[in-house]
């Protein structure tokens, strides 16, 4: 029996852990957090739901930083969380359920991502995101959304 | 020298080509030649611009069956095209630049893509494609639209 004392975590617990990350950096509005969660590169992608897409992590991490000082409280529930991995790089589909309150009180919003994480040594680093609007319908009911 | 008759095709190339196979057989409404575009796998995923994901080739093939049936014309132009490639995974970021008749005129709009495709022997098939809708602003001008 190997001497490791903590069980190994498989490759998709790992993708599916950093996309967790992802969302909680998001919503504690946490920038440091974000830091450590992208791949610092001038190629990384990023298209936040109805923006332009922004490409390079400077650019990037303004965004965010735009996004956190406008935003007082953000809560965000994953459903139809569907994830490929082949190699070094995996890809995450979900419906991001967005309740934000930029001051103005809450307002509740879906939207669909893409997320793809790249392999960097023992991490799994986010290297593309695209959140787009979804229209809310009765597939979404309003009472299940975050409270 | 080898005695290689045609020259090597870079990865990239294939890629970039196959990408632009998607989108001649959008514009060419063309069923067949989707088929043979596409991974057909029951994860495979499709986010047309502003519905709701589908998940499966099946469903994906019936989704571009309607709307080749509804479309009379359709011209896409890319703009700003990235490409990623690491091993069997590549993936492009693209604005579309979209001139549709549904029957009812000609009307244009903008999506930005996220196409996912992975290689499968010598090809490299479609896995994901997530197109969503981006505002129309003074960057992407009337002018330099598709005709």
């Amino acid at each position: 029996m190997p001497e490791r004392l903590r069980p190994a975590v498989s490759a998709e617990d790992a993708v599916l852990e950093a996309n967790e990350s992802f969302y909680r950096a998001l919503q504690t509005l946490d920038l440091d957090r974000m830091d450590g969660i992208w791949l610092h590169k001038d190629w990384v992608f990023c298209a936040h739901p109805g923006w332009q897409a922004i490409t390079g992590w400077e650019e990037i991490r303004k965004s965010w930083e735009g996004i956190f000082t406008n935003t007082r409280q953000l809560k965000i529930r994953l459903r139809q969380v569907g994830l490929q991995l082949c190699g070094p790089i995996a890809w995450i589909s979900c419906i991001e359920e967005i309740t934000a309150d930029a001051g103005d009180g809450l307002a509740a919003s879906l939207a669909q991502a893409t997320n793809i994480y790249m392999r960097v040594g023992e991490e799994w680093k986010l290297v593309h995101h695209h959140a787009s609007p979804v229209p809310m319908t009765p597939n979404f009911p309003e009472t299940e959304r975050v409270q």
